[in-house]
């Protein structure tokens, strides 16, 4: 199979690629790193990504910012960078990769375990990680040609707990290897509309 | 208990005002029609609203605007209607309430079934509905002097049945004299952080 990882130098796309690059063609897409160069926040560089690769069969999504921040701070603004970026930017690349992938090809996004374990100054994460979620399974009943659509809900990642255990105390971490295996599921598997919980 | 019904005379607005107002001085708000005019779009409109509203013990919102659409066809700019107005727009009327509600008082949003029971061309309704449960879930720890937030999930409204009958086949309707009990819950109970599942 042919397929983009999109965030593939971030510390879930890292273990994606490694993951799925022993069998496939993997390529690395990242905002500034990687094989080549995408914003998913923005409409017209997600087009040009898909019109510089052809003949796509899985594009997997490793990427998307949320501010966190506490609830009685935070501002319309802030709730618009996870809403623009983590929840419309994955959309984004759904809605436009719809027309390019190959049959039966599939789409995996990263939501994320605060959607349904929420944690302090997360509100904006749960929203988002859950829209994403609600949207996997709402898109997967439309989507043409056989394509499919899942989402990995990951906990809190060991390799991330440095920057985030103040945030997460009593969550157990899973290693982002171990994360990878549930996007080698949703890309290798043929299950679609489906949330993977891993943790 | 002062409450404010926003969206009270929409088909649910409506049966929740009647529900309440036996009991407390309800105040009806809406974007064309009631004692006083706000749109939940505009901060701007939210806090004109607060501003002449005082001494609220709860807050009710049944309103909000989402765009129905193909997949296939689905623009972000369609996303951004139900991101804007019935997510964001609940949202901004709880960050900016938290200021003005009494001690103890509540917020009670309303999602909707799809977000766990999708249907054709709802992918932003489903989107919507569970960023809004996540939401709650996620702000009820956060809210300072004992606030509350809850969410009513309505299965589609019996009232409502004669336009929207054909997306929702098989579903089984309620009667929105039936939702307005959770409403009720909401706001005259003592529970927060809950969805309270409707259908």
């Amino acid at each position: 199979m042919k397929i983009i990882v999109i965030g593939a130098t971030g510390t879930i796309g890292r273990a994606v690629f490694q993951e799925l690059n022993p069998r496939h063609e993997v390529i690395a897409a990242g905002y500034s790193h990687g094989d080549i160069q995408v914003d998913i926040s923005d409409m017209q560089s997600i087009e040009a990504m898909y019109q510089q690769v052809k003949n796509i069969d899985a594009v997997v999504l490793a990427t998307g910012q949320v501010h966190f921040g506490k609830l009685a701070d935070m501002t319309e603004k802030e709730y618009a960078i996870g809403l623009n970026n983590k929840l419309m930017g994955q959309v984004n690349v759904v809605l436009a990769g719809m027309k390019y992938l190959n049959d039966r090809g599939s789409f995996t996004l990263t939501s994320g375990i605060l959607s349904r374990d929420p944690i302090q100054y997360g509100s904006s994460a749960s929203m988002v990680n859950a829209a994403i979620d609600a949207f996997v399974k709402s898109a997967a009943l439309e989507l043409p040609r056989s394509l499919r659509i899942n989402s990995v809900s990951p906990t809190v990642i060991t390799e991330s707990m440095e920057d985030y255990a103040a945030y997460f105390r009593g969550f157990e971490s899973v290693a982002a290897a171990r994360a990878a295996l549930a996007y080698s599921k949703s890309v290798e598997g043929l299950q679609t509309g489906q949330v993977y919980w891993v943790g």
